[in-house]
């Protein structure tokens, strides 16, 4: 373990601590409502940023300093590159993983060669996992980088595409499976399109559920019971995406009998560029029982693209605390930093800074989120705002015992009801109390 | 009829008229794709607009200068406005009009006495229909202004106001039936929330389903066959609000087993306050089959609310009609212009400037659309770009033959997919071509 | 004083109290780098949202639950509002208020009788500020609500109305000076445009900056020493706000010679909607000697329109503060709070709420701001980031002893520069450390 | 000329044509108001998207089809790059291209290597121009892909990258002289910043200034005659840009008087990611002596970005026409398609099926605005419009005679002001009318 060497490996020192290289909140042991932070965050790091991310962007190259990486597509290379974020791991003291297919190994334009590279890179994550005792959250396989899927993969105008991507697919859950990965995700990268002038809509949508139809097949096939996630995303990189947001994962899902087999992974980002706050896009999947998994970052609102921060918002933390309290926590999920630094962080150090910013960050929220729970105002303010449905009009109401003629004499009978505030600013205020 | 005195009834003069008060591409009698443009389009005029909407806006008061109304909130100045709505229907040739109870009859704040107002007016609107010949295209309850619904109707956390939405949207039922209505509209006004903090968005939602199921119900008691419609929009009133696009409405509709009973009202500048185009919406609810009928208007994209403005924009209206062309066009839906003047076109006349701009905006629109469908190059290129599918490993992959291992293999025996350019730019220029 | 009989004055009594009319963190007396919280802040109360909004919005009317206003405009009810107003400020403990002409006194569609009741009112609060010792911290005239202003008022295309604002100006100045306010400001309301096919935009602003040397000419003649305010905003109401932000006002001003006579008033829901950060628009205001007053509020970044929610995001309030104690504090402005409750809270004791918890907000963001300065950690970071320009070339720079040709050579014998990271996350880490 | 071989010259061959390769209305000799559209139009082709765009996006790789380019970074690629781009602009018959140093000759990351390289192509270029008459609108330096610019080049903290930027300043206006281009344009892609907690503005805009005054000196003492332009951009690549749009250009320029010596070069989809259409940026920067010369794009108004799309909406070139016949036409500057192929066209072909349709956009935007100047119909409504101002006490408010109280007498002897409709419905409509 060389890669870092200036870093030690990140322990808990408390709020009083200057020391940058130290979690200030995160006390992986400390037992917050029965259990650990460690057990309730699950903090997954995310290859591709960590790793792959070179911070290009639309208007310049990269700028991140990797003096391990030789740039090469070797297969030695991304084993290297796979130690070095094992360090990574080991330093920042983060217990799970996610990653692409073509992150971890190189893609080399050809199936058969590509697939042997992957296998092998997954034997060495194999040794490194069994080594350190991480383990994968969540394998995927990216169908959005490589040209050949430019007009989408399962939703591609063109068969063989379609065809590809399957392949691609069935070899990274076949990866995912083979290091007991606990999940496996689909982010439709491309799944969209550009204009509706050139695009038949309903034909790519059925492409779209037979091949989801299939990876369901095979993972009963090959016997894997991780978990399978849809991640919601508008906007980007088509120009409209087919899962723009939970609601739609869900519409999705329903119309093609997918419903059972697949949970949502949200992301925050992704959930304001859909014109959503993050705990409404986590309450629509929760109350559909479809809560799996969440991608933790935050955007910037006054930009209109996934600027994939890492998560420094304690509002925005505190909020998704609470909805994870709310459930219980996650069974196969976890909170991966879908997170990048800024282009201009270049710094390996930077690494360092942005992933115990945001673990702290969802320490903050995690003892935040409880003591609002804990307080019990906002809960009983919840609870007596619906209280009239807990008996008389309300309950015959709910029971299903009521039809319109019924209501209309009960509105004869009764007074012109009046309503009682919302109290927003007071819920905001006891919310920037507990903070 | 004397309420326009110096506007003549608009009738078609061509494209080389310049008399404001003409239409130059609206002729009502002419044949495309083998219907009629009357036919095709089913012009609504909203009542709430033409004759309610006083121009106000969050920062200044009404601006429309309405002689004939002496703004009280009398059965007689109802029935007036009434009058005046129906000549105005006359003057501009458009056959059907939509209404919430509470613009064609005054909110009294006792639902008795409310109730008696209304019915008064709806059967002096009755006796207008027949006079005139002029049809109700959908009704619908104003759930919504009033401060009881100020925390929702079927959504509210107060029962009471449950009930007395439930209540008001039977009598608006009832007076829809009355008047023949071929359809009836929910949108849910303030179905929706201004903080999680302070809402329990589960049991909103199975209230609102449950308002629904009731209507269902009395549809069936009082034998109404007209179509229920549900229009979706986001952000505005309610911060979220539930209904917030197609895909969140279908979503809602299958969950809680209400999708054969309903389809969407689709409006322009809801679509577009999503983040969709509203074509994309159009064909999202086309291939569910619930596409039934549209509010016809347009934002301004550079503005964040829901500006209602009239169609004025080409593309727009020959997008929406490529969309009515290939599905066939409307059975119990119709185009309604749910759209406003500015606020500083306060006078009477502006308002036949502005569904004359309208009507010819779709009359160019539906010309264009037929055109692209005769000229046949969009269509063409489109049924090509999607031509691996009709054989060889697409037609395998569509019949369901086919696994991922089979799949894998074909791809390990087949090149590299090379696909063809999505020729979006040439697809733009005969659009314009044909404009 | 009986207008709120249930509610407490309002004291601090520290961050444990679980007193909802208590504060926690504004404590008056405390003082932070040589001032008093009082004196930092210098809060003020908006007329406008305390007294006249009925919180109505674009889909329903006022809500808010006001049983000492007879809604009639007669002079007495206007005083009565007087008398609530200032049992608020007393009760809240904040200093300032701010009005417009229109908020205090009625608009009776007459100016001689308009200015006559300004007048009386005017009276009677300067009897108030008298017995209370509460103060003005600016004036100003209301030129967007009623429809004489509908196209304008100083950009009017109609001279009648230019001259009708003036004259409204005029006498909103000599009542703002006659209270001793301590500044007047101008919003532009309507000083925009709806769309440039109808608009002279050259011929609209060249008669706002005549309006306003006009102003300056008055303010000389009546000996009023007060700080004018530009107040920045886009979007709303009309399509194009030409004051549309804290750059185009500069630009206006120094094209047409005011600068000197004019500050800024920036909120920060303005600035948000125009797409930059409050602390920018702040920056941008400073750093051309032209920061003089700040509307204390939030929008909602998710939201398209001006949704003046009262401050309560604690990162926000810091920023400001940061920006205040560097520029070494008010002179003459202070922070109002131009924000309104929302409409689901209709009560009067949600006035309470919304400007305790603003009040709250804003000490902690002083109190955090204070912390950072102290630790002095980020701004040695800044400082030691730009040090290359306080010595050597850059020193020479920007001495301004270098022409291109001498850069040139300077490159040709100097290695590639190697820049370091811009280490955004330490800082956001610090930032949260210190919150 | 071989490398389009299955493309002929581009000809008009009239609206009927179905010739994809065809112009259907840019008739290039055809006279409108006194000059032909060649004229008017002066039509600019993008070297960078032309032949350096590959077409990757942040998820994804290029994948422009390039046959004749070998990927390396030698002169004779760079130069072979230039031969197919006039072969380019010969067969789609356009006069004028523009250019960044570092797209049309290689960064070799050693400045003395990368002006060798510049100044070998540049001799090629001139060669080349001699051949075919085609003429440089501009030049411009890249100071934003490289990592050393990461943080700015006339705004980075760091003075050695200032000066490297300086220099390539320097060697690109030399290139520009060599070339005889009529202008050249500063775009600051990396002049703002990420965060303010990092950030000095002041100094960094100091520097900027001291950047462009160096420019102004080194223009004089080369004998340099073209126009200067800066170009306006909000959001990217910084999350703050400091020139963002017309008015904080202009502002900026006023401030360190530079407005004499630059005008500014506007483009369509940075004018609506500022929140202003193009016409609002067209109109600040004609009315302030400062409209240069035009970026011909358009965005997509739904997403957030700069997506430069090739102009296709009629309303929009219509628009930019009409201000530009307005102007009286460009004196240096042009018409630069700074625009790119969607990423699914990739083949070489929809470069041109692109352009022609840009073209063919203005073509009809040009007949349609000169349509409307001689319809009459808008202009006189609104000379209209403004008609008090021509007499009486709107003649006397311009004429500088009258003060408040004389504005205040005339009110008080005046029946209140009775407003006229702004009439934007009508005028649309005469818009579409004229289309």
């Amino acid at each position: 373990m060389a890669y870092f060497p200036d870093i030690p490996k990140v322990v808990f020192e408390g709020p009083k601590s200057k020391n940058p290289f130290a979690f200030k909140h995160y006390n992986p042991d400390e037992v917050i409502e029965g259990k650990t932070m460690r057990e309730h965050f699950r903090f997954g790091a995310a290859y591709w940023h960590v790793m792959r991310n070179g911070l290009a962007d639309p208007f310049g190259g990269g700028t991140a300093v990797t003096p391990w990486d030789d740039q090469s597509d070797s297969v030695d290379n991304a084993k290297k590159r796979a130690d070095v974020f094992f360090e990574f791991l080991e330093k920042i003291d983060i217990d799970y993983y996610c990653f692409h297919d073509r992150d971890i190994a190189p893609e080399l334009n050809d199936f058969a060669k590509s697939t042997a590279a992957l296998n092998q890179v997954v034997e060495h994550l194999g040794g490194l996992q069994k080594a350190t005792g991480k383990k994968l959250l969540w394998g995927t396989a990216c169908l959005f980088s490589h040209p050949r899927y430019s007009q989408g993969a399962g939703t591609s105008p063109d068969a063989r595409v379609f065809a590809y991507g399957a392949a691609q697919v069935k070899a990274a859950m076949d990866a995912t499976h083979a290091l007991g990965g606990e999940g496996y995700t689909f982010w439709g990268g491309r799944e969209g399109y550009a204009t509706l002038l050139n695009t038949d809509m309903k034909r790519e949508l059925d492409h779209l559920a037979t091949l989801l139809h299939m990876a369901v097949a095979h993972k009963k096939k090959i016997g894997f019971t991780g978990q399978f996630y849809i991640e919601p995303k508008p906007r980007e990189p088509s120009t409209h995406q087919y899962d723009s947001d939970s609601a739609a994962c869900l519409n999705f899902l329903r119309q093609y009998d997918l419903l059972e087999h697949f949970k949502l992974n949200i992301e925050t980002n992704h959930a304001t560029l859909a014109g959503h706050t993050m705990e409404h896009e986590l309450t629509v999947a929760m109350d559909a029982g479809a809560l799996g998994s969440i991608d933790a970052n935050q955007g910037d609102e006054l930009l209109g693209w996934d600027t994939d921060q890492f998560p420094s918002d304690l509002y925005g933390t505190t909020k998704v605390m609470l909805k994870l309290l709310e459930m219980g926590g996650f069974t196969t999920g976890g909170l991966n930093f879908d997170a990048k630094r800024r282009r201009e962080s270049h710094e390996p150090v930077d690494l360092f800074h942005a992933h115990i910013g945001g673990m702290d960050a969802f320490a903050r929220g995690l003892k935040t989120a409880a003591a609002i729970r804990e307080d019990g105002r906002i809960a009983d303010f919840v609870k007596s705002r619906y209280s009239s449905w807990d008996s008389g009009i309300g309950q015959q109401i709910e029971s299903g015992a009521m039809d319109f003629d019924q209501l209309t004499d009960w509105v004869l009978r009764n007074p012109e009801p009046v309503i009682a505030s919302g109290r927003q600013e007071l819920m905001e205020n006891i919310l920037n109390e507990l903070l």
